[in-house]
């Protein structure tokens, strides 16, 4: 195979969900393409590579030519809420569902010693001061329901100490739809600690 | 979400076999990444855009400063055999098994009502120059054993005319290791037609 195709396929495999087949076939469009696909790519790649950086406030990813990101210059949203969240990719979800309208801050991964991610690895040197800045009065936990999530959980809650914020997190339980037969036992038993009085 | 961002999203869900929630996961690793590979796979997809075309002999994608393909330069595999198939991946799975040693010519389509592919739209013009400047003397059909493949396949002799070359097809059966079981009427059809005497 020649060199230069070899070297490209490479590329596309070490994206994450892309295996060695699929960056062929990937390849092999964008080269026998004749409407440009491959200037686009590149274009939108070099663009958001020289102009996107994580918001300094909350982590983000957003333009360079602006203070902070949209979320947190948009004062519709300081509404005294804080959603705590892992990935930029956790944000977009909780967008794209509409559920949540205040802000949010991103830790950038979750305490993990197998995976050996430390508190000095976590995006929160800010917290403190965003609570006050802010007027936060309730910060919203949607980590993965995890023992690494609830163990950041639990050491956020510490490290802030005395403050006067609310902390909550997402309920467990039986997903909407979700068959019972289905449902692990882990779930079934926080949905059962969890039941509600109708 | 972020407007660049959602542009290179885009442009990766283009591609073949990447969709949505894929698209995302990729960008977001790429903007995550600090190891440079965005860089990277921009300068990889620069180099063969700029520097990548298909062999005017027989279709392979080839560096521009090449006359033709590492397979028509190689003198070693100008044995008299030529191997027609659909599309450079094709060639690609033949030479990874290694069956093949001579020259190959990427028709570029099959012919096909539905697809609206004519004749014209194959890349072969100069097949008959081929037969006669590298004295073939057998061609090979490595085309998909599907309708449209045999019918281009006919078209291809029809067209030849009067030559002296040898034409043959990829044998039609079980594959290796194939359990009865799970083979359509067709294959099995072809495969009892074309059984072997021990």
């Amino acid at each position: 195979m020649n060199p230069k195709i070899e070297k490209l396929i490479k590329q596309f495999a070490k994206l994450p969900r892309v295996g060695n087949r699929a960056a062929r076939r990937i390849v092999l469009g964008l080269l026998q393409d004749k409407t440009g696909r491959i200037e686009k790519l590149v274009d939108a790649l070099v663009d958001a590579n020289e102009n996107i950086y994580p918001c300094p406030i909350c982590g983000v990813l957003t333009d360079k030519n602006t203070d902070c990101c949209e979320y947190c210059r948009d004062m519709a949203r300081a509404n005294g809420m804080l959603c705590l969240v892992r990935d930029l990719s956790d944000v977009w979800v909780l967008e794209k569902s509409g559920v949540f309208n205040g802000r949010y801050h991103i830790l950038g991964g979750l305490l993990s010693g197998v995976a050996g991610i430390t508190p000095d690895d976590l995006n929160m040197g800010n917290l403190q001061s965003r609570i006050a800045n802010e007027k936060i009065t309730e910060i919203i936990f949607a980590l993965p329901n995890t023992v690494e999530g609830k163990t950041t959980q639990q050491y956020i809650i510490s490290t802030l100490g005395d403050t006067n914020v609310t902390f909550s997190e997402l309920a467990s339980g039986v997903p909407l739809g979700g068959d019972l037969d289905y449902i692990d036992d882990g779930t079934l038993s926080l949905a059962f600690g969890g039941r509600r009085t109708l």
